[in-house]
């Protein structure tokens, strides 16, 4: 028999919580025998909304936390304070090792501090970074870092690169992924003091694909699948690409209102370029990674409706198939060895 | 009689040199006797292509330069082996107080060294930052630093705020600029060190309009007037906007073919979609200027065409006429004394 794979998940987070949330894990659970979904929230709220489904015996079980932790609150009071909301239970649920993982589309920031904090690195892991995926015209590509911990040094650049390169492979499916660090131009001579001194070091690593320097225009063609950089240049390529995609979307509809020739042609390439743009947002990828813990935490937008939640869930059954963590131990203990 | 504005523009700069040049200085001093434009490069080949228009007499003259700076070239070995280039020739005319400003769709890189090493920074000006304009759902924003020179300090970019104020409200004629900060949140506390260390230096700021941090998400939406940045950042935000713009307006167009309805939708929609994209395309915004240089110099897109380096040789004129420099000198010295 196969090992059960269990994934908590936090019943309370995101804008949909909780009917999505409790509809997208019955749906992963639908998909498998082999998954089982601790849903961590208030107790009778979530079991109300479980009512209405049918799913393997088992597969689901209601776990109580009396509280909840808002998106305004400062993450790290919040994650001491609220030792009995979602987020905290269902860390600890990892954290213990009564969980493999833990999905949430609440709080960013407590989800990143709560990550660190309460399940902790892999030892060898200089920092955990978050490490969502966003579209490209070939596809999608991993951006890491996009945490809350600025100002990296060289080293955890490094570790970056190769996390996120075992990550893609083995998760996302794309062999031998094409490693780039993000700079401001292609030569290896260009770029900050940060770039100077990891593009060496990403050079002489025997186990990654390390294609060079991507400047931030070639991002979006899809040239390399996993994009190095520091968390606040990756925090700024994540925001504006939802912003440029946000605003020339809304400028094409205003110029399909312009005449009643483009009216009429609005009408008609309505459903394609809703397609189009659906391929394009970068909300769509569902989870983003923090890697490098002891358990895998995901964090998916909190837009999340039902299927991203599920897919999120079955991220984590790949991740836990896939034995990352093993990989990167052995990754990173080989390095240090 | 009013002062006249000289400006040297290289005719041998960009994809579309020297005939897309020369016609761009014709028609700028077509709009205004007072102008006078230098064609800096072959004489001959310029001459030639100088033939099929008229202009005002002794309003373009054609200043030789034997050697071009290709794009590929390193700069700083470029500006110095190079002597007889048109932007060595050009920057000097400026040096040496002949022209008032300095024009090229050429090399950046040339552009941006050539500037610093030839023209020389205003005293008091630590670090001369380029400062393109990139669309905005309401307009435009200036984005302040892109330039070649990374890793900046504290007090560089509280001159980048100052002195884009300035231009933004005397040349683009926005009225009290709103300057923000490009940070990873909007709250103070966020940031890295060196927007840490920024953000209480251009709140104590008594003469520009500090609004705080802006997220990248709120660029293109058009939150701030003058977006402050060190130049590793400016110049992930520049193309990331030009690379995103790029893949989705290429998706678009297929998603447009994916039908027969959506086809026909798409002639219809065509003429009004590609005035909307025209509008939100960052290439089309012309100039951007090096300030805090003794004169100025101005690198246009190298694909730039006639209308473009006219809007440059105009930017120019507007830049002399209010007297940028000298209100930039004072609002560094006072704040020095």
């Amino acid at each position: 028999m196969q090992e059960m794979i269990r994934v908590a998940v936090d019943a309370m987070g995101g804008d949909h919580a909780p009917e999505e949330i409790v509809k997208g894990a019955v749906e992963a659970v639908g998909l498998s025998r082999d998954i089982k979904v601790f849903l961590v929230g208030k107790k009778e709220l979530v079991e109300e909304k479980l009512k209405a489904y049918s799913y393997g015996e088992g597969q689901i079980e209601v776990v109580e936390a009396t509280e909840v932790i808002e998106t305004a609150e400062p993450p790290v009071a919040a994650i001491r304070k609220k030792k009995d909301s979602s987020i905290v239970v269902g860390l600890k649920l990892v954290k213990e090792g009564k969980a493999d993982a833990f999905v949430s589309a609440g709080s960013s920031g407590a989800v990143l501090v709560g990550g660190q904090l309460l399940v902790g690195r892999i030892k060898g892991v200089e920092r955990p970074p978050l490490a969502p995926l966003i579209p490209t015209e070939k596809g999608v590509a991993l951006l890491i870092d996009c945490g809350a911990n600025v100002d990296a040094r060289a080293s955890h650049l490094v570790q970056f690169a190769k996390m996120g390169s075992i990550y893609m492979e083995h998760v996302v499916g794309v062999p031998n992924p094409k490693v780039a660090i993000v700079n401001i131009g292609a030569e290896e001579e260009k770029g900050n003091a940060l770039v100077k001194e990891t593009f060496p070091l990403l050079k002489e690593c025997g186990d990654i694909n390390f294609i060079g320097s991507i400047e931030a225009r070639e991002i979006p063609h899809g040239q390399a699948d996993v994009i190095v950089c520091e968390a606040f240049v990756g925090n700024v390529i994540l925001k504006l690409y939802e912003g440029v995609g946000a605003v020339l979307v809304s400028k094409i509809k205003d110029g399909m209102k312009a005449s009643f020739r483009s009216k009429l042609g609005g009408l008609l390439v309505k459903p394609a370029l809703k397609e189009t743009l659906k391929s394009f947002d970068a909300t769509e990828y569902g989870g983003a990674p923090l890697l490098g813990l002891n358990g895998l935490v995901v964090k998916t937008h909190g837009s999340s409706k039902a299927q991203e939640v599920r897919n999120s869930i079955l991220q984590c059954v790949t991740f836990k198939e896939q034995h990352i963590n093993d990989k990167i131990k052995e990754n990173i203990i080989r390095e240090e060895g």
